[in-house]
């Protein structure tokens, strides 16, 4: 949407001009901005503005569900860098007609989901208007001991992996969100990861952010892809797989690692959610889908992008 | 007008949460929060969002001049704290009518302001949508060697100071923000201030956040408050003075110091902007303008605030 109102430019301007830093260890471009505060510390930063009418609608959601949802979806951009996340600002545009007890429940989902994960809420910043319902949360978070997974370090060969099931999120997931903050960290301690993502813009829009951050190309394999329950129960005439591969908003990990360390992975089971091993990466710079043994269909960013569909148009993810 | 709809228990609840960590140094109440992330390091953090409609009208306003007012608000709250800022990410949600001009100029004012100040945007999520103009900034800072400067410190006896000219700030100023970050500095480096905040809610109102949070009473000496040209061209039936206590959005900065200190700096003048002697911290709870030699008036927040009128309606820009 925002590539519409050619905002490469805009993002050109912000990238180019923040490079001119030290300090500035992760630019524009990943999950969160990565600041050198001090040798031993490398401050992380996401901001996320979910606004009514775009990203939920009241009802059905709750005004809980939207806070759960604002901080839960900065907290899956910390979760994508393997980050641990600290505090967080928030800045609400609250429509007067929605009253105190609506705000205090706003405040209460944010609570919720930011105390979920050892989160503290330090300040904020509260409207009150005419206008729809804006929630904006900027979250701050450390690296772990081991650094942050970057978008860009996928090799060639590695197996590209996936927590949990994927598609049909805007059936109910998309307001429960359970960012993979305690997944990341375990499997970033564990194994040696090259490259990591949310999935927040649909399974193939997030592994083509991977891809161009590391210049690589990808197979992914039709049937290992692990395809949710809601996505199965969809009847718009887009096929469960179709959902799986393009539904927005699932907040799973999106990862590659050496087959060696996949293998181990896979087999291994380590976290309370699922690991899938969906493809693998390629020197190539093709993007393939292999369905069954026989079949190969191109993968393209824009393809997959626009055979999304959703009743509240729900906008992309992108820290630019 | 958060007031009106009760906000109280959603801050209260915010403020005894957050107060439970002890990496908290500076919580809810000041005009930044301050996070200890190394024992030479705190992160200050704030947070303001501006509204078409609430904070500025398009026009008179211009994409860039909104873009320029929401970097030096936030900037603003930081010199408050004496503090040095660093890094900002910005959320912006934006009429998709306005076109990506409009959202170019928008960032340029942004960039501009932030430069100003050695700031660097790191990050951002914008969104296009059919509402109005909301821009979040979120500004990070770090604390200079001799520490902040809160709002508590105000002692029993101190001068109470501010820098430039006051009032009048709706017929250009609030558009044209130059935050006091750099006469912050010089003033904590070679003063010893006791308590800081920047005047952005009014004189008479950001006066009462210092005496609150310091436990004090204060006078007002009424010849002695710097009134600026704009502020005595208005002809809405509000005398000057009252515009100078009242109206919002001056960005200046309203501190205290002993009597000793501020003898030194009022006479030295060491700022390129003025520097100001408008009363004194009284340890008695009373607060009082003396008008002339025999007339005291009794000062109210509510009653400055209910005086100020706004044709935007710019609401108040608290850290909750």
């Amino acid at each position: 949407m925002t590539e519409s109102l050619n905002e490469f430019s805009f993002i050109e301007s912000i990238r180019q001009r923040s490079a001119k830093s030290a300090a500035l260890e992760i630019g524009i471009g990943d999950d969160t901005a990565g600041w050198r505060i001090t040798e031993d510390s490398l401050l992380l930063t996401t901001v996320d503005m979910l606004m009514e009418g775009v990203h939920f609608t009241i009802p059905p959601a709750s005004a809980f569900q939207v806070g759960y949802k604002v901080m839960g979806v900065n907290l899956s951009d910390i979760a994508a860098m393997a980050g641990r996340p600290q505090t967080a600002v928030v800045s609400i545009a609250t429509p007067k007609k929605y009253g105190s007890k609506f705000l205090q429940e706003l405040q209460q989902g944010m609570q919720q989901q930011a105390e979920n994960f050892g989160t503290i809420i330090i300040g904020g910043d509260t409207n009150i208007w005419e206008g729809p319902l804006v929630v904006s949360v900027t979250l701050m978070g450390v690296a772990s001991e081991k650094g942050v997974v970057k978008r860009s370090g996928a090799q060639t060969g590695d197996w590209i992996c996936c927590t949990g099931h994927l598609g049909g999120s805007l059936l109910g997931k998309h307001l429960d969100v359970t960012p993979r903050i305690n997944e990341a960290l375990l499997l970033h301690q564990k194994y040696n990861l090259h490259a990591m993502i949310d999935i927040s813009d649909g399974l193939v829009g997030d592994l083509f952010h991977i891809l161009e951050e590391s210049h690589k190309g990808a197979e992914l394999i039709a049937e290992n892809i692990p395809i949710s329950k809601a996505a199965s129960s969809n009847d718009d005439g887009q096929t469960s797989l179709e959902h799986a591969m393009s539904d927005r908003e699932d907040f799973e990990l999106l990862f590659t690692l050496s087959a060696e360390q996949g293998e181990l992975l896979v087999s291994k089971q380590p976290l309370d959610v699922l690991v899938s091993h969906i493809g693998y990466v390629t020197e190539e710079l093709d993007y393939k889908l292999q369905i069954g043994k026989k079949r190969h269909v191109q993968l393209k960013k824009q393809g997959w992008e626009h055979s999304f569909s959703s009743p509240c148009g729900i906008s992309k993810h992108d820290n630019y």
